[in-house]
């Protein structure tokens, strides 16, 4: 679908679908590569060579339709799909993350919660039961899952991820303060919330 | 402190801390630049560049002091002392963060949290109650506050974030889905779930 795409690019994907879409809600129909770049604090030119660079969609006239490059960015990323998503470990980070509304409105839907702790397992976060970890391989081999949320301590994630990539899922979202070691065709995005809060700190200090 | 640091090398900063405390625990005491950069995915010169960047931290013989090391990277992140935070938001993800140990264990100390709705005032969270946002200036004007977590909605970031800046605040953790345009001085990190994810979703798609 699109071809090699730097990660640069990959990583403002979602503020270039996020921009349409504020723009698609202020009425605009059509926007050029500079109002957008400014809008973006992009240049011009690097707003068409992104565009570019995931190919397939040309330039219109005087610009960009603005929803159609909304949706076509959306189906670069896989946005016109819905995805099955679980969370391992029902403690504060899979709880807020069970709990919001916002995932599923984008189309990532928590269809379970596993936890190893007793005292958690029989809870219920937001309508989803927190199942004992232990059913995880048959609740798995029923029902396709997409994504599984590792909200897990760090010293469990690379172990609970190779347990999961061996039941088919491939796709990882880890909250553990790690960096995983996934076979190929396996892929993780990291929020290391604590690596946040850090660099925040240097900024704050470099002022 | 350190001089031009590149976005590049802060965002690796938190890795170094990470692997270097690892390190400590496992009881190593010294180490070159080519065993730390195959324990962090760089080449020993990107290690030696890194290192060099930040500034002050000498080579001595045949390695890096692990703990002298730590404790520098530690002092130019700003780690070695104690941040005081406010949360605005009781939502879920303000939540999470208020109930986390986590970031008090690295020195991040919740002192505060703020909601406008009165169904939300009144409740504590992990041992700190839920103020109500009307009483945010004298609060701030009696207490000190390095960071302001923002966990707001999309539409109330902005105003919020100047509301804080005019009381003094620098420093902002910025949870909610807008890019904040902040006077000098102010800086802020972003944690955009909803990107991450959808990033996630382009990364299984490409595979």
């Amino acid at each position: 679908m699109a071809g090699y795409v730097s990660d640069a690019v990959i990583k403002r994907l979602p503020a270039y679908y996020r921009h349409l879409q504020e723009l698609e809600k202020e009425g605009v129909t059509q926007i050029s590569s500079k109002d957008l770049g400014e809008r973006m604090n992009l240049t011009a030119s690097q707003i068409r060579q992104d565009i570019n660079s995931f190919g397939g969609f040309g330039r219109q006239g005087y610009g960009y339709s603005v929803t159609g490059l909304r949706e076509h960015i959306g189906h670069v990323m896989g946005l016109d799909t819905a995805h099955r998503m679980i969370i391992i470990g029902g403690g504060n980070i899979g709880k807020a993350i069970a709990a919001s509304a916002s995932f599923a409105r984008i189309g990532f839907e928590t269809v379970a919660i596993f936890d190893n702790d007793p005292e958690k397992t029989g809870e219920w976060i937001h309508g989803i039961p927190v199942q004992d970890i232990a059913v995880l391989e048959r609740f798995v081999s029923e029902q396709p899952v997409d994504i599984a949320v590792l909200a897990v301590p760090a010293t469990e994630a690379q172990s609970m991820a190779e347990r999961l990539y061996k039941l088919g899922v491939k796709g990882f979202w880890n909250f553990a303060p790690v960096d995983l070691k996934l076979p190929r065709g396996a892929v993780a995005e990291n929020v290391h919330l604590d690596e946040s809060l850090e660099v925040l700190s240097f900024r704050i200090l470099q002022e």
